[in-house]
């Protein structure tokens, strides 16, 4: 299931706002389109905008379009996701270089690679696993998040491949409900047994010791192992470690920020209040009701027992592991694209 | 706003399932209609189903029924407060010495006691709060959780009325969504300034530094101090005490139940899956996604700060203060009623 894909003219996705009543597809078919569709999260998932946001380039490229002006409006769209401002950069660089049809052709390359690293990702996480493992997710790092195969989820598809027998449990995450409408609905096509509970109920289940480990993905993660990710992921972390459960990231090198020093300094979308105030269109608080809705929180190293990578598993002290697997990502890829 | 009230020939109650979109009032005529409006949670919150609950069975024993049945039935609707056994053992040893006008006058006066108990409460918890506090409570311990007045937001309300600023933060509280749905409609009516965050937004709130302290009911304290309260109270605990915030539990003694001795033995209800699977007729998961769905967890005592009854402010070690406030409480009732 390719969740983003170039189709020439266009940027076929899978519209994640209408899952799981109606399975809808769209085809993008330019780049204000795509800015809307990340903004309103009809894609969503930090690789998954970043390979949306790309083909949208390259799209506004072909068209003669000029690339400072929409590679800084569809990077505005969502500021927490570094993958966002890394693949737009990646695409204007070859545009500036290469035109049109080296900003496609990078684009086309973005997400390939994205498939690739999810894949060397899961292996790489999944002998974290032991067979029986029962894995607690949150939010959707799975195949919709990415281009395909997923990060944490990924960790999880490579361990079942592996012949390990392996169940997901995943809190509902509002506002979106991204695990309770995403996370069950993709891994249910896969046959991975998944169970979904009220945010509220994490702690309760973790404090159960039914969960054997933590597996998240990442917006952004800083230099130092700081790691931004979907509101209520800290809340695990703090759970995790008081009950002695590993909490693991899957973080391809893509989502590692090594300009941003730590936690502190990742800006932190606030997402409109009416996503708490109603839930699809049922009431949930009174009309009017003051509401904070921020979209991701900042989990501090120190909670973080590895980070999984497509290049390896990287533990604490995090700053030179993580500094080393960007460079062999990097190197891998057969040229350094660093951040400006 | 007296939420249970008897009227003579029923029981009057606010129908909290269809809050905040229509304020229903209802007269329930049997100790049937009193025991569904329960397991449906109509009528919720530990002190309100006990005062529900006895105004049902006096309405049976009224009308000539065995009380013993009747207290059976209405026992059996939900398994995790205490005061609705205690509530129903009362009205019952009251049916069974004096008939049906001491089963009504028991019951009229545990509501009566409620609201006086909740005031006392509110007064000593009061003392808690600074002028400029903010508060982080959970789902509703309000005027719409008990007879009138409320628990936790009976600290609250004690605190605004002694001329202190207070802010309330509330987590929405999903699945039934009490905290969003409740807590704020009753704080409005009452001008105190209440902000609503989804539930996964309360690490990254209390981790910002803005909580002063987090108070909260109970549905149960067993007699070591270990409070059983809606789901999700435990990871505000684990959360408040990784952040050194005061961690205040508001429990008038008839919640108290030196009869069991830790939170282990502490019969947690699980309610229907349904309840996370959809929300007020929108979609949330996939229609037949597996699902747990409990509805309490258990807080340890080690992780409560202080517990706030209407005879004063327990501190551990516990047992001993809690063995304390419940003998002062039936002595200034006039009479010891134990749990048999």
């Amino acid at each position: 299931m390719a969740t983003v894909a170039w189709t020439g003219g266009g940027i076929r996705i899978i519209d994640q706002s209408r899952l799981p009543d109606e399975e809808v597809w769209l085809v993008l078919r330019s780049a204000e389109e795509v800015a809307e569709a990340i903004t309103s999260m009809r894609v969503r998932g930090a690789p998954a905008i970043g390979a949306a946001a790309a083909m949208g380039l390259a799209l506004a490229v072909s068209s003669g379009r000029d690339v400072d002006e929409v590679a800084a409006m569809l990077t505005a769209t969502r500021p927490t996701a570094v993958n966002l401002e890394w693949a737009i950069h990646r695409v204007a660089g070859a545009a500036r270089s290469g035109g049109a049809t080296a900003a496609v052709a990078e684009a086309v390359a973005i997400a390939d690679e994205d498939v690739r690293v999810n894949r060397a990702l899961g292996q790489m996480g999944s002998s974290l696993l032991s067979d029986g493992s029962h894995v607690l997710t949150h939010c959707n790092a799975g195949a919709l998040a990415t281009v395909d195969y997923g990060t944490a989820l990924g960790v999880v598809r490579a361990a079942v491949a592996s012949g390990k027998r392996v169940r997901v449990w995943v809190g509902e995450t509002r506002p979106v409900l991204q695990g309770a409408r995403l996370t069950s609905w993709e891994l249910r096509r896969d046959r991975i047994p998944v169970t979904v509970v009220a945010d509220t109920a994490v702690g309760a289940l973790v404090a159960s010791g039914r969960v054997g480990c933590v597996v998240v993905g990442a917006d952004r993660v800083a230099a130092n192992g700081d790691v931004a990710n979907k509101i209520g992921t800290y809340t695990l972390a703090v759970l995790a470690t008081r009950h002695r459960v590993p909490f693991y990231v899957a973080a391809p090198t893509s989502t590692i920020d090594l300009a941003t020093p730590d936690g502190r300094t990742i800006v932190i979308e606030e997402r409109p209040a009416d996503e708490v105030r109603r839930l699809r269109g049922a009431t949930v608080t009174p009309d009017d009701v003051e509401v904070w809705n921020p979209a991701f929180d900042v989990t501090p190293a120190e909670l973080v027992t590895a980070i999984v990578t497509e290049v390896g598993v990287v533990t604490a002290p995090f700053a030179d592991g993580l500094r080393s697997a960007v460079s062999r990502a990097s190197d891998a890829r057969g040229a350094v694209v660093p951040l400006p």
